[in-house]
């Protein structure tokens, strides 16, 4: 773990010189192709500063920094944004006394342990929970809401609180269930790649897992180092893998649940097929913690593929392209014919492929970092759409006209392959004058191309009233409809991703 | 189309000799591999008298016979099985002739059009319905179901009715309300391969469609030519290219729905990530029909292949594979070192590969075509489980040996890749006794393996008390809690997946 701060100074030089470029596309003018690793060539160069020497040093700040007790105050989400505390109850004495005979010596409520968990990572939302609790296991998950249900206690589950739109953290006091100790793997099947486990656990960690058994994770992201795989189904998380492996709708086989009510779901599964009834746990994958509290995954990994290429290409944008297969002599063939074709068109003037899987990491994580690296350029407003491919990038520059100075810079990069584009501005300071010059704009924008205002981020609590952009009036009654059903009281993760009521 | 009694008698001999094998798994002794196509030498000496003689024979039998009028009489679902009636409307004079109004022309109450969607593919199920109508657009859907909605009539959405639990047609006099005339594409996108349709689009029409355009069809079943993508979709089906691109809850972007109030729930994004709110469509991928009607699909479609590659193999069962990629050399290096592999050690014994495509399209008949040579050997009671690979077929030998010389064949195929097991047992006529020899024998054997009773099939009429043996009761009421919210009358397709009230 490193500090956050000189994380981010090293990582924003890095991205300041990527601003102009982005892997949107591939016209150039020709160029030449190296074979040999130019990782340090091509990187440094454009580094200010600060940056590191090596691909060792970007390699170590790949993880996701906690937020230190010291670092500046962030505003507490009520006072930056109009929202009213809907009468849940308080908790009380009794409540912890409660709590306390249901997970002993795991409820928290010391303050500076519980500012990590109130604050979120981009450090733009801050709630004021008085306490968190740690549960093992389904059944004390079940306990804790059957006691809150009926004491009218709102609660907010928390994994690795990576998430962009403010969903992870309390908006007030709500209680912060956390699945930090939830972190075992039930099972893995070595022949069908079907892994089984806690949603607590972190995902580096279950990657390293079940590539130790020559299997992958299906998704792969950058906050893979503090993230759990239950947050991950909970916000349907998308990643660098989704054009390969797909949608956790596709590869999530099984997932129990626990409801608002504090009864447990029961469908963990572990086949690949299974068409008995309605497909509940879909209902969960990308409920953002308001229908549920995920408390196990059961998801096929794919097999490890024996061969990864990793090509960094330079053309109007940077492009990083990841190939995967089964034989290292026909993937390099395919590989060398595409970058022949690019090469010889073109579209493509320079870049490089990783030799190893270190210096294929070290590319990555020139992706990976943008994130933290952004946080580090001052308060960040973040946008993740989706929209046709050939209008991708057409949303950055209409913006970056549209702000002008306001903005220090106007980021665009993202997911080539999905239509995914990535939009952030950053700024000195928030300002609700410079939100109200984007939004509805954006929104409007990306509603006008029939995309998606949330790509991948999910709603949380800063999108939630953005919804109607994407999704008609009738989706969004049933949606509430949905939560009145498993939630009729609204306790779990309120203030979150459906919008405010008129 | 070819009439259904010869192709039931071709298929019949081509199954009974595939009786004792299947393609469980590849233990056998040594055997020798040609290399040159043997589809003729490997499948004619099995076939019985009256199997075509060449490939092309095969193939022009490949689509799903109709069942015409003329066949014996099937028995009323409501005499055959113990179902009561609900107390909906009945259609009167004045329904048909607001029915007219709104879909002039195409109202069928001819007994004789009607026998044909009253009666399931599988001649095991028959309702007595006295009016089916024929809407073009969405929009006629919608009005539709305002009025049966105001009117409590009862719905029976249907497709290609070629479901094989009794999902498809109705119980008692339910309306059937048939997409057959929604079969327009509506858009294609050639770079990303997203294709929008209405949801009577017939799969196989689909997959010439998309394949003209250098894309395939995510899924493939052997009703291919008659089953519409609607259809597909609210019975989430399974089929042939499950292993290689997933699930439909993967592959299926966008849905439009039509409420059983006649609310349009437009969900039709064609984007490839979206996390605006609960993912609704999900719901309706595999609720058969019961929560609302599909009106139209968009549908993430894969680049079509270059190279594929079809082997068939014989070991102690027989086994299909079909492997594809982008590069003809590549693929048959892969497939020649797994050939030369399983043959060294004695797995597998023989085999063929086909070299052109017709030839792959003979070897896929042999499998696609079981399911209607079974029904002809007389009446089918049919499971489609789940089980973990290594028990997956110790429920044909355990069902066999339960039943003796009470069932003419206990045939076991399916999906090796995701432990799918499609059992068959044929029988002179139906019997209720046997029938309690079976069940819940079965479906007990398969929830103490934590399978599934119904994998791919769906649950529809037939297996609908069946649920719980592999749904706990949570997850069932669930289920009926969503119904109630979806449908509150219960008018779309009753007496289908949800268990009988007790």
């Amino acid at each position: 773990m490193v500090s956050s701060k000189p994380v981010s100074a090293k990582a924003e030089a890095m991205v300041l010189c990527r601003v102009p470029r982005w892997s949107v596309g591939l016209w150039a003018s020709p160029g030449w192709w190296r074979t040999t690793c130019t990782l340090r060539a091509l990187v440094q160069p454009k580094r200010g500063p600060g940056c590191p020497g090596g691909a060792s040093g970007l390699l170590a700040c790949s993880m996701f920094s906690k937020v230190s007790s010291c670092t500046p105050e962030v505003m507490l989400t009520q006072e930056r944004y109009p929202v009213q505390r809907l009468p849940f109850s308080v908790v009380s004495e009794e409540d912890l006394a409660a709590f306390e005979r249901i997970v002993p010596g795991r409820v928290v409520t010391d303050p500076e342990e519980l500012e990590v968990s109130n604050v979120d990572w981009l450090r733009t939302a801050r709630g004021c929970s008085k306490v968190l609790l740690r549960p093992r296991t389904s059944e004390e998950v079940s306990r804790i809401l059957r006691y809150c249900h009926e004491r009218n206690l709102a609660v907010n589950p928390q994994g690795g609180n990576t998430g962009l739109v403010g969903g992870s953290v309390p908006v007030f006091d709500e209680i912060i269930l956390s699945t930090a100790l939830m972190n075992q793997v039930t099972s893995f099947n070595s022949v069908s790649g079907i892994l089984t486990c806690q949603a607590g656990c972190v995902l580096e960690g279950l990657s390293r897992y079940v590539q130790e058994r020559d299997f992958v994770m299906p998704l792969d992201l950058g906050a893979k180092g503090s993230c759990h795989i239950g947050g991950n189904v909970a916000t349907n998380a998308g990643g660098l893998r989704f054009l390969r492996y797909g949608s956790l709708h596709g590869t999530v086989l099984g997932l129990e649940v626990v409801l608002a009510d504090g009864t447990v779901l029961d469908c963990l599964t572990s086949l690949r097929k299974d068409n008995t009834g309605y497909d509940l746990k879909q209902l969960f994958i990308g409920s953002e913690g308001t229908l549920g509290v995920i408390t196990a995954v059961s998801i096929l990994c794919p097999p490890r593929p024996k061969a990864v290429n990793v090509a960094f290409l330079e053309s109007a944008f940077y492009l990083l392209v990841e190939t995967s297969g089964s034989s290292t002599g026909h993937d390099a063939e395919k590989l060398g014919c595409f970058l022949e074709q690019v090469l010889g068109s073109g579209l493509v003037t320079d870049g490089t492929v990783a030799t190893d899987e270190s210096k294929a990491q070290a590319l990555w994580a020139l992706r990976e970092r943008i994130t933290e690296a952004l946080s580090g350029d001052g308060y960040v407003y973040k946008y993740d759409v989706s929209l046709p491919v050939e209008r991708l990038y057409d949303l950055v520059t209409d913006l970056r006209a549209r702000l002008g100075s306001q903005a220090r810079h106007v980021v665009g990069y993202g997911h080539l392959g999905d239509g995914n584009l990535h939009l952030n501005v950053t700024v000195d300071a928030f300002s609700a004058a410079l939100l109200d010059t984007m939004e509805p704009y954006v929104y409007a924008w990306t509603a006008g191309q029939r995309g998606s205002i949330s790509a991948e981020h999910g709603l949380g609590f800063r999108k939630r009233d953005a919804l109607r952009y994407s999704k008609p009036p009738p989706a969004v009654r049933l949606m509430q409809q949905l939560k009145a059903l498993l939630d009729p009281k609204g306790i779990l993760n309120p203030y979150k991703l459906l919008p405010t009521q008129a």
